[in-house]
């Protein structure tokens, strides 16, 4: 599928004059209309196209959101909500142009509660400034998407990472929300309480909506202790299968890894290279546990146990920090690595997700589309979840290279949903996979479509995102 | 709050016949206008009045659903689906008259997938018929909220119970769903991946609808390995603090207990009495421990050592099952044990949550409250959640004693959410509590009348539940 022929139907000039001006008067130099500010805005960390807002507008309350969403609604003019611009298909690209919404200076951690392991934070706050205000608590923050996302951003994309096969995702650990609806009016999704079965869910009807819902401007989120133990191992495996069966006997068993990722051999070969490393260039398996020290060292041996039953060798374990940090180098560089292998080129990244049991063999048809074309691609997985991320090493003014990689992309995304899974199992929909998402879920996108009519009738929150109207 | 007065804006006597002619063309004699097979359905386990449906259709399969819905949608009639009855609030009550939808004979196990520990069920399978065909797989289905609910009930109404501590709720365990919604059109909230990113979570929203925004007719639903070994524990405390104080430290330590029950003094008093038991008359917790041997073993050290710390006294453990049976009687005959305190006498269930934090407070001012009036009540919490259940013993006949209990219940509920708790965890809102709804939620009852508006315009989707529109 082609990327969409993006119609732009911007405000009227006059309309779109008045409301900046509404919104300067509201925030004085914290509106800007600089190029560098907008072009910086309109774009994110992917291959797409970026789409420059017609001006930037840093809110520093929930009080200002409500008042600029007003002004947007008065006047017809498109808000599009940014936190850190990390994310990876066009979340934040101004498709109808309008108000950048950026929510950085939003980044009061307003309460922590150690006694009930949640906090609430706005929305502008990062990952790892919240993870650092924890510090001494013995809590932690786990979900950990790659970039140091804001709390908000993580809520709207429904991000998830590495952490997820244990922890969950946003889905799992945001607790309630503070969401500014188009017309401006200000809700609290749900009260403070780990469970409740009082009305309709809207707090996971917000985590993923991608901004197109209404505007997020604080997070509850759940905290989880810091475990007394923490070790990691890696194990290579001559075949891809190998790999994943440990991973699917792995969950099976019920051993509670906290991470379980795949590389496989190219960015095994890749992280070689870029980080003077001499791992077998085979695919390969990274855990890490999390318990009592004994709880983990018995987790390695079942995991050990299970990898060598699949012809895993050179099963590695360590659990001081120090050796945890080498042991997983190659992962962590995984990215930077991966790049390496093609000096100039772009990384397109992208993702699917599939049942478990159908994983290997969506990984192998997808590599032996990959060994048929004249691009090199990496890939990582979180496995645990049945979900791997391809780098396709592009050079973004090859127009046949980015032809074929949006073909190769288009293959492995129908392939993920003959196999019963999803177009993204955590980068999300923005404008880069809006037209697959008709494929996945047929006559449920029309009732989506509804929600987003009946929420924002305007179509002014984040368009042209998630679903068309 | 009192309950609603009902207002019965019913079909028209000539659509209703016409719907039920066409339904009864359909159907045969699975369509029936016997009093006492509607009487049935109109009511459910709850004190709440029932209200009797105009009939009860038994549909076999998601294409009659459908062709029902479009019956009724044509000559607006409601529909009221129905499981098993066992919910609480007066979930199935047919207040504006209409066709009770029973689900029960949906009741095939459509896949069981143990390589993705998954499965998809018709809406009318209930938990126990779901774990007795597992058997032999070495999975199980572990959210337990008492009843033998079925499965799409227990979707709709969001239920947890003793497991949630560990597993989550149906929130947590719904993968994905097939719903026929008012107009007939049928959909699927999303595929079999683990996680997904792409879209609106429907599943979320339809999880808790109380089948007032479409009809559940197909689940799929995460399965968990049995674990290795299974252990339990009993010890009682001096206090209600003492009780709770351990319970958020066994949480704040990160301790994957898989159950943690605190019965009351008034609940073991009547344990003792029903069961011939000699448990000191105090507050008790009661835990299950799930995992390795090894593992269940460090879980109850350390619970037993956060418990003596907090006053608690004559720890007791086992680890066989039928040891474990007899430590656990006085809870799964606690309902039982606390009706037998007054013979004759009906009970009336409610539940709150709150933040874990405030649950001693929460629980300690219900009881100073009930101390002042003359009704007895047990107490029985699903504490890990800051979850907790009262059982006011009333004899419905008497007008002083039914509107006693609905003062100390809104004193109850409106305590919970002072504490920034929700007025049910897990029982739902169905009619019983309806008035709570804008207390707890204020403006985001607003929005979800303008989600159900959208996706039922005419109110034909079990119409005076969660929200009236």
């Amino acid at each position: 599928m082609a990327h969409p022929a993006v119609a732009t139907p911007r405000a009227a000039p006059a309309a779109l004059t008045a409301a900046l001006t509404a919104v300067g008067a509201l925030l004085g130099p914290r509106l800007s209309t600089a190029t560098a500010v907008r072009e910086q805005h309109g774009r994110d960390e992917s291959y797409h196209a970026g789409f420059p807002p017609d001006a930037v507008a840093f809110a520093q309350s929930t009080e200002e959101v409500q008042a600029i969403l007003r002004i947007a609604a008065e006047h017809g003019v498109p808000v599009i909500p940014f936190g850190t611009g990390t994310s990876l298909e066009g979340h934040v690209a101004a498709l109808h142009g309008g108000i950048c919404l950026d929510l950085s200076q939003m980044n009061q951690i307003l309460r922590v509660s150690p006694e009930d392991l949640d906090c609430t934070v706005q929305a502008g706050v990062t990952r790892k400034q919240l993870n650092e205000h924890l510090r001494d608590t013995g809590l932690f923050f786990p979900i950990d998407p790659g970039a140091d996302a804001s709390l908000g951003g993580m809520t709207a994309t429904r991000a998830s990472g590495t952490n997820a096969v244990r922890y969950g995702t946003m889905r799992e650990n945001v607790l309630g929300l503070t969401v500014v609806m188009a017309d401006g009016r200000i809700i609290r999704t749900s009260r403070r309480s780990r469970k409740s079965a009082a009305g309709y869910d809207l707090t996971r009807l917000f985590v993923g909506s991608e901004g197109t819902l209404g505007v997020i401007t604080e997070v509850s989120l759940r905290l989880h202790g810091i475990p007394q133990s923490i070790a990691s191992a890696v194990v290579s495996f001559p075949t891809i299968a190998g790999a994943v069966n440990t991973v699917i006997e792995t969950i099976q068993c019920g051993i509670p890894v906290a991470r379980m990722e795949l590389l496989d051999e190219v960015q095994v070969d890749a992280c070689n290279r870029y980080s003077k490393l001499s791992m077998p260039v085979q695919p390969t398996l990274f855990f890490e546990f999390h318990g009592t020290e004994a709880g983990t060292a018995e987790q390695a041996q079942m995991v050990a146990d299970l990898a060598e039953a699949n012809g895993g060798g050179g099963f590695q374990w360590a659990s001081s920090a120090e050796e945890r940090t080498k042991l997983w180098e190659a992962r962590h560089k995984a990215y930077y690595a991966a790049l390496a292998l093609r000096p100039g080129c772009k990384g397109w990244a992208t993702d699917v997700c599939v049942p478990i049991s159908r994983l290997a063999e969506c990984i192998l048809e997808t590599k032996a589309d990959l060994a048929q074309s004249n691009l090199i691609a990496a890939m990582v997985g979180h496995v645990g979840d049945g979900n791997f991320h391809l780098v396709y090493l592009i050079d973004p003014d090859n127009a046949e290279e980015v032809a074929e990689a949006g073909r190769l992309n288009d293959r492995m995304v129908m392939r993920a949903l003959a196999m019963d899974g999803t177009c993204t199992g955590e980068h999300g929909v923005g404008y880069g996979k809006i037209d697959f998402l008709t494929a996945e879920h047929g006559d449920a996108v029309a009732v989506m479509r509804q929600i987003k009519q009946a929420l924002d009738p305007h179509n002014l929150l984040n368009p042209g995102k998630v679903v068309r109207v």
